[in-house]
């Protein structure tokens, strides 16, 4: 794998509103290592989902869907809280449908649109994959920190996020 | 956006091989956080990018190719720095050759396979792009960290990077 950022010394990074420094040394190594851990870890997480015939995403719709009150949820809201498009949810809900794990219904008395609903096989496969899949956070990650790391990451990141959730919410 | 691991406390973790215990508090907004901010950055990455008619993927593209030795390398070898299966790197080099970015080419006296190679164009879409991302890189991310925490996050990071390319190498 390699990184999104080049310190190419061909490029000039001059630009209208002034200069920006290409990453250094230490910056590029830090970026390659999160860009690095993402995508692997994604891909090996997958991989251990795909022995249930599930995506990484489709789990992802299971739990939001398990934790929300009445185990259903508005698309829309869906769509927000999985952070995806709500065409690219559309198909993923379709071929989830298909699988029989959710269900979509229109809500009575209520005109804002469809519903996502769990369906007992849903439940059911998220309660013979979940423990799987907590082994494999660990395993692949959670584990592979001290708790000092955990605590001194979260306090990084949590302000990122921040800032990254407000920016989406704008767009 | 959610998490891919529940406390579900209707969930039972016993298996075969033991218990494997449920995220603690702290752990679970560690995990949510990370994903939180890996799912959002790309989102954001990729919105800054599409100004330019890139994919993000197709940026990484750009950067390995600009790298490697007479800006061309072979196919297998792309897909691996890049961490795509074959046939996935296939449809977007099919892609990025309708854009002019880059070229498919057999190499003269060797068999083993296709290589891609940057274009002209290629290499002047990412001169033009490279300042824009590393400004969205060090404004969204980067510059939102102590020198601390960038090497802190480093040290957790990169042995996390070792094992999972390692599990992919085996793959």
């Amino acid at each position: 794998m390699d990184t999104h950022v080049t310190e190419a010394p061909e490029v000039s990074s001059s630009t209208a509103e002034g200069e920006t420094p290409w990453l250094d040394a230490r910056e590029q190594r830090f970026w390659r290592a999160h860009l690095e851990v993402s995508k692997l870890l994604d891909y090996q997480l997958s991989r251990e989902l795909q022995v249930h015939d599930l995506a990484i995403n489709d789990y992802e719709i299971l739990v939001v869907l398990s934790e929300a009150p009445e185990r259903r949820m508005r698309m829309t809201d869906l769509a927000t809280a999985t952070l995806q498009s709500k065409s690219r949810l559309s198909h993923q809900i379709t071929r989830m449908e298909n699988a029989g794990l959710v269900l979509r219904q229109e809500c009575p008395g209520d005109r804002r649109g469809l519903f996502a609903h769990l369906t007992e096989q849903g439940w059911e496969t998220m309660q013979k994959v979940a423990p799987c899949h907590v082994r494999s956070v660990r395993e692949h990650f959670v584990d592979r920190f001290t708790p000092e790391q955990i605590d001194a990451m979260y306090e990084a990141l949590a302000p990122v996020a921040e800032h990254l959730r407000t920016l989406r919410g704008r767009s």
